[in-house]
């Protein structure tokens, strides 16, 4: 398969990479099939000092690209998400391809769910059918941008549309003056336009050039009616410095300049599209489209909360607000339920492992980073956020966006077989989540600050025991928590609500209590609000301890309760009663903290 | 929290942004902290033409950066796909900072598990202890590099070592004349150097280039034993172009720069990482280290498998092979295993979405991009493969990788509940995994085409019943396929193989059988083996289909059949027998195609 390179550079002799088989000669370099040639390039000079206009395209980009797309129910979720980030562009969907889009665009407007200082944006195509049901779909609005596109790269000019240059135009030039036409059938609906000419990348920039000016002729843009120009790299094709050198041709060669919003759209196929819309930007772009962390078809937009997370950690005001809800994990976890999409452990910014430091040297410097700042604003006068965060391997304070610095312990044992997690799965079958393996890290870790000593399995299974389990454990620790559960019955019908009976031991006096909801989790929580916790559970997993007839199930909740996120964890032969048994858990975990104050947080010490 | 940003721009009074309310005045931009300044920079101007020198260090790097680092038997794993796939400078661990990794780069010394045209890397502090400890690892290895590492930015100097520019050199000096020293303690270890200025994105060129070029004096680089200099973006801090100049600057100021390979190491705080290597490469580096779908430390080390995905994609040779084991998703597979981390869906060039169309124009689109080849291919008398690819939406033929192209099919309904898999949540409680909802889907595709009718949850129930349930399906399909499982009893002592006993029915004759392994699946695998079938289990997962006393468990099992890759689907009260239902519902499945001829696969159309 593989083959020995010639090697032309002696440097590499000890060890000569070799050809990888690979059919290489099936793909052309972008170089060879799009002239983009620019040495008077102005933007790595740049530097980006405001926020961008941000497009969100959650609920059409975003969402065409889902298995199970949005339901109506969900989109709503997602816009309001949006909005209350503080977006105020939002393509809400592509109303003329899809009843569902076009429902759900009625429904905002005559439910009143646009906010007055928002503006949502619709897709169409340039056909006059489409852009009818379009308008359509506005009626009522206060204001709205028209999305018109249509393809224009070389590739799709061939084996789609089977037409020149010319006929292309056509496509754009009828439908815009369809646009026009039709805008006239909903007067009291402020209609701004945007144009794409899909497949941008693709395309030779003298014809984009070409086609934009030519459909700005018919939008006519003002001062007081900007038309916004969105050029997509629909298929990330080159190095992002490609990008930015045309977009940096194309802000010199669009006509109506200063009434033109100049817009990027970037695609993810080759791992850069984040910085093809930063160095796009600095190349002259005013506006970004794109999906919170990143959602979008094939390898998704452009992320959204990246760019602005960037733009945050260099001092620059994102104008969006990354702390609504309480911060990242929330906006993670109401898109991860509007996309049924992951977001991963290490996506910037967001992911569960980026606050995290495993190594041993990165504890020691984060730790006297934080010494540091501690000391430094002290000796201002002033509080620690009131100084400039300078903390090594953390970019920025996790705090401010709601989460907390992580030092994860290892154990170090001679098997090599080291992990804290490790060690419960495979003594214990215990299979935690990863947030709840951090969390259990940072008991691990007060254990062995506080005894100096090197941790062993058993004293993992102790400290998990007695920090999670009090009631439970198979060992002799002293029992503790306020709420126990001795019994449990549960009622249901065909179908409507679970009705669930609970004896609860509460303080040592046995209660029985009643709480109804449409599953005996939710039930259950009804129950605790009779004893007053309001119980809001974030995330759930469950396993099987073991196989055979004695096996037992194991549940993991991740709860909220006041302000606080906390695990909690319950082992029992049904699976219903673990999972009761783990939410006791965590609201007897809550209660500790309440009563012996709250763990500190690593990131604030010295302050 | 939020207050009206004073509009500089009239072009957005219908929808002005606002002010987050976040800190941004904790944190300062990058050029206010580091000057890096280029404006003769020709990096912009380069075109990548041949792969970089790759490092992987998803044995150091990555491994550290893990909730529960790689046991030896993972590490192997690792090393040994790394080594397949055509990694030549292969960073095998910390050996001084944990014995772990000091017993693993034993045994691949030892046992001989390194080939002569490979090289280990091994990473130090600047101490003597640890760096004599780091070529006591080494002995008998026939060559390695020593990757000697100190801290130089002006935050780790200030917060961390509290000394000056002169102190950290001594630190750098004091541990390059070390190594030298030690070398000669294994005469017969041929030995390179790599330095690396840590938190390189923080310190000041002028510093760094001193640095690198004193502890250059040291190593005294030739032509046959040339030194690495390396120079990390420990934390990514600004753009890539910002990367990029740095890169560029240094190279200019690097002494015995003919001697020196010029390395780069990007991690991906911004989410920018991919970008930094390529256009730091452009800016002169010649080598690039990092980590296969970018595991490492926070965000992680840059992706190598994009970079070289990258680089095939423009028809460069990556001098990696990523077909090895059948492609793409095997590659996955072992790293998600070793790591136990998952690579995203969205994941470029590797993500179980990253060549699937949902859109029908896009869908029409490739059919049309599909047809052309084919049709171009014919005129010029070639195969499909001996042309330019050219299809739009997918940026290389998907073949390439082992992977295919899918056109996953959507279940319009008035509802707005649209998908496939939804409905079968809904409606039978069917939670399908990822690649089995997109498998299924050529299936309801395959329907759809010929019947070319609206397909209702009543008919999707019925055409997943008869792919994958025809035994045991509650409908008046015909039954099919070959096997049929009767009974089974399992015997386990207390630790040790399984054994599995079995009443098969193959083609209406029952068969006793018994196989053994470390699990009933495991040791049906032997049963089915005496069946004439190898199956290899890919992917696993089952879940309760109810709660209650009549509770079934559905099982999916993704499996290796001969060539194809196929899933399972079985569902029974016991989650074991669900298991080996399911197995055997692939190898009837698997069997059904070969009487019938292989599916069609959509991206073969028109070859």
């Amino acid at each position: 398969m593989t083959s020995t390179v010639p090697q032309t550079d002696a440097r590499y002799a000890h060890a000569p990479q070799r050809t990888s088989g690979m059919p290489v000669r099936k793909y052309v370099p972008f170089h060879e099939q799009i002239t983009v040639d620019l040495p008077d390039r102005t933007w790595p000079d740049r530097r980006i000092t405001q926020a961008p206009r941000w497009c969100a395209v959650d609920l059409r980009d975003g969402n065409q690209a889902l298995i199970e797309p949005m339901n109506a129910e969900r989109k709503l979720t997602m816009f309001r998400l949006l909005v209350e980030m503080g977006y105020k562009e939002i393509e809400v969907g592509f109303p003329s391809a899809s009843q569902t889009d076009f429902d759900f665009v009625r429904m905002l407007i005559e439910d009143g769910h646009i906010p007055d200082d928002v503006i949502i944006q619709v897709l169409t195509q340039s056909r006059e059918h489409l852009i009818a049901r379009t308008y359509e779909s506005l009626r009522g609005a206060k204001q709205a941008i028209v999305h018109l596109y249509n393809s224009t790269s070389t590739l799709q000019r061939e084996v789609v549309f089977r037409t020149d240059e010319d006929g292309i135009v056509d496509i754009a030039l009828n439908g815009a003056k369809l646009c026009k036409k039709f805008e006239e059938t909903i007067p009291d609906t402020r209609i701004y336009y945007e144009y794409s000419p899909e497949s941008y990348t693709g395309t030779e920039l003298e014809f984009a050039a070409r086609i934009c000016n030519e459909v700005l002729e018919v939008f006519e843009p003002t001062a007081e009616r900007p038309v916004i120009v969105n050029l997509p790299a629909t298929v990330e094709m080159a190095t992002p410095n490609v990008y930015a050198d045309s977009i940096e041709w194309m802000n010199r060669h669009l006509e109506h300049r200063e009434h033109v919003i100049l817009s990027l759209h970037p695609h993810n196929d080759r791992g850069t599209a984040v910085a093809a819309a930063e160095l796009g930007y600095q190349a002259g772009a005013d506006r970004i489209e794109g999906c919170l962390f990143g959602n979008g078809e094939r390898t998704g937009n452009v992320d959204l909360v990246t760019l602005g997370m960037n733009l945050f950690s260099q001092g620059v005001d994102p104008q969006i607000d990354f702390t609504v809800g309480g911060g990242m994990d929330h906006i993670k976890r109401v898109v991860e339920q509007c996309n049924q999409l992951p977001v991963h452990e290490r996506h910037p910014w967001a992911g569960d492992l980026v606050f995290t430091a495993f190594s041993g040297s990165h504890q020691d410097a984060i730790k006297k980073g934080l010494d540091a700042m501690g000391a430094r604003a002290e000796a201002q006068g002033l509080g620690i956020d009131d100084i400039v965060w300078g903390v090594p391997y953390l970019p920025i304070d996790p705090k401010d966006v709601g989460r907390s610095y992580d030092a994860v312990i290892r154990v170090n044992s001679q098997s090599g077989k080291g992990g804290v997690s490790y060690l419960l799965k495979t003594e214990r079958n215990l299979d935690l989540p990863r947030r709840l393996q951090i969390e259990f890290s940072r008991a691990v870790q007060k254990h062995t600050d506080a005894q100096g000593v090197e941790v062993t399995a058993e004293d993992i299974w102790r400290i998990f025991s007695d920090e999670y389990l009090p009631v439970d454990a198979d060992s002799d620790l002293e029992p503790w928590g306020r709420l126990k559960l001795i019994s449990t019955r549960t009622t249901s019908g065909e179908s409507g609500p679970v009705t669930l009976e609970v004896d609860l031991s509460d303080a040592g006096t046995v209660r029985s209590l009643t709480g109804t909801g449409n599953g005996p989790v939710d039930a259950f929580l009804d129950v605790l609000r009779q004893v007053g916790h309001d119980v809001l559970v974030l995330d759930y997993a469950e396993h099987a301890l073991s196989s055979g007839s004695d096996a037992a199930a194991a549940a993991y909740v991740e709860c909220s309760i006041g302000d606080d996120v906390l695990w909690g964890v319950g082992i029992d032969p049904s699976i219903v009663t673990a999972s009761l048994k783990a939410i006791i858990s965590a609201v007897n975990r809550y209660e500790r903290a309440e009563v012996e104050g709250r763990d500190v947080d690593p990131a604030t010490v010295g302050r």
